[in-house]
Formats: C-alpha cells, sequence, structure tokens
C-alpha cells in the first residue's frame, strides 16, 4: 500500500517517519475554504479538502493507497489564529498567548482505496481531531521580540514552534505533544493499523 | 559564565541546546545513593549528587560557572523504574505500561557559583521536579516484542523514549513533554534567568 501524506510541512513529514512509516509527500493546490469559526469542524474540514484533492489526483492509478491530510489551528479567547502574515502580527499573538493557557486542535482525514482491480468500490475515509491545552509562562516585550526576531514563529499557527527555543516559555501541555506540532502521530496510528 | 551540564545523556544535552543556551558536558562518576523512594526526592536527590561531583572538579578554577544536574525516573503503581536491565526487564516495564497512565518524574539541581576573584563565598544552589503524567495506548505483545526488538527501550528509564517510535502508543500527556525526554527545559530556563 502507497501512503501518501497530503501536507508540505517538513514537522508533520518528520513525526510520520518518527513512528516508522515509509510514505510519499504529494500535494495539491486546494483552495482552502471553509465557512465554520469552530476549531474542530474548521480544521477537519481543512484535512479533508487537502486529503481529496491529492486523492483525486491519484485516481485511475489502480493501486492500494492511504491519502493523510492534517490541518492545526490555535484557538484562544474564542480567537483563531493561523499563520502570522508578518513579524507585528507575530508579536501581536505572541502577547495575547504568554502568561495563560489556549488551545492547539489539529484535524486529520484518512481516505482508504483498495486495490482498483479487486474492487473499484472499496473506499473509506475518516475524520478525526485532538485537542491539547498549552500552557505558557508570561513572557517580556523584549522576550517577544528577541523570539519572533529568530524567524521561527513566521510559518506556524499561533506563531510558535513548541519543539524550537520557544520551549523556553512553555510550563506544561495537556494532551499530545505531536498535535501541537502538527500532526498527532499515537491517534493518527491507532486510527490507521488496521490498514497496515 | 560557563554553563556545565552534568550528563552525558544526548536527549538533555539536544534539549538544552534547543532553548538557545550554549554549554559544555562534563560528568563525574558519582556512586547514586539515594535510601528514599519516594520519586521527587529521589530524582532531586540524584541530581544534586551529579550536579554537585562536576561542581567541586572545578574548584579552583575562578571563573563564574553554572552546573546543571538531572535524574529522571518513571513511577507507576507505587513502582519506581529506572533503565531495563535487559530485553525480559524491557518487556516487563512495558507490559506495566501499556494500556494506562503513569508518572515521569525529573529533579533538576543548578549550582551557581559567581567569579572566585569577586567573592568566594557566593555559591548559590537549588533543586527543583517536575512531574508529567503520560497515557500508553493498549499494546499487544506482539507490539510489544518489535519495540523492544528495536534496542530504544534499553538506555531509558522506564524502557520507552516518548520522542521515538514509541509515540505510536502514546495518546497524550498533562505536564512537560521535555520532562518525559529528561530535562524539563521551560522550568529550568525560568529557574535560571536571572543567572544568564
Amino acid at each position: 500500500m502507497r501512503i501518501i501524506l497530503a501536507s508540505a510541512s517538513p514537522r508533520r513529514k518528520e513525526l510520520l517517519a518518527q513512528v516508522g512509516l515509509v510514505f510519499e509527500v504529494q500535494v495539491s493546490d486546494v483552495e482552502e475554504k471553509v465557512s465554520t469559526t469552530i476549531p474542530y469542524y474548521l480544521v477537519q474540514g481543512l484535512s479533508r479538502q487537502k486529503a481529496e484533492a491529492v486523492f483525486h489526483a491519484l485516481a485511475g492509478t489502480g493501486e492500494e493507497i492511504l491519502v493523510i491530510g492534517a490541518d492545526t489551528v490555535v484557538s484562544c479567547d474564542g480567537r483563531i489564529l493561523g499563520k502570522p502574515e508578518n513579524s507585528e502580527h507575530a508579536k501581536e499573538m505572541l502577547r495575547l498567548l504568554q502568561g495563560r493557557s489556549h488551545e492547539v486542535y489539529t484535524g486529520v482525514t484518512l481516505l482508504h482505496r483498495a486495490s482498483e482491480a479487486e474492487n473499484t468500490s472499496s473506499i473509506e475515509g475518516k475524520s478525526f481531531y485532538e485537542t491539547t491545552k498549552v500552557n505558557f509562562y508570561p513572557m517580556s516585550e523584549a522576550e517577544i521580540d528577541d523570539y519572533v526576531a529568530t524567524g521561527d514563529p513566521l510559518d506556524k499557527a499561533g506563531a510558535y514552534g513548541i519543539q524550537g527555543i520557544c520551549a523556553r516559555y512553555i510550563s506544561g501541555i495537556e494532551g499530545d505533544y505531536n498535535n501541537v506540532v502538527g500532526l498527532p502521530v499515537g491517534r493518527l496510528y491507532q486510527e490507521m493499523k488496521d490498514w497496515l
């Protein structure tokens, strides 16, 4: 079976490799369109769009495939934070997050197609999500400035990477750590292991 | 100021580098002697012994130094698990841990000496610990065998590494993730930043 990760994120790629899976990366341009602002609907919806775009691009290849889509957002005070647009935007996000807790949501969609030669109609899909609560220590303005100057926040939802230097400012979490990095590989492995 | 990590663990070294600190590693042979079986006393006591051995070895060098000692154990059902002695021992530990939750304790000791030229009596020390609760998915005997066969469990307290392939079997945690890896770098950074 070919396993295809429908995400360009180097962090998701690392996590999937960490749990011992052999896979390819394939990304389709998807116009991300979701009307909801409820975090767990949003991330599942976006993960499904990403997975479906790649799944359809593989139609007619006749092989058994499993496509994995994922999307992550940060939620704080009813606000949903994606990736910051620039340094000033990143600082605003960090000012909101410092000294308190927030939630990280990652939605995952799995689309599985058995070998077309055997049974063309056997397509299964499922979506799920995981939430992790993250607690930040207080950060001073100087600490926020220094962290944003490293460039690390700019490509990350909520303007921080738990797996980098920002670990200085994180006191603890409740839930799956890898979910905060971008892919809940524990839950993902359990959900896909019947196909392996 | 010279920062010295009094631990040979490659994982602790990586974590300290992750939060942006420049440091050396120096290890002294310590006969680890602690009479308590209370996890948070045990890890703090052992972390202090490791830090003190290195600290004393640096007496008379006249520089400002900060020595960091650390020790980690797993606690489950009132049993304290260190590193397994062999594969069979590792399997026993994993049978105990699978399908439920347990606690990981890391104790840390910081010993700081201001420049001896300025003030020979200025030595400060503190010890603290962090606890993290870790939840495992159920593991079959075959999964335990396969995991032990990778060799990953053999040098780790509790016979698993959360940061490796074993992430497959972990559903979530409560507390600091890096504490489970072996060093609570968030708390550590906050505790030492006045000296930086």
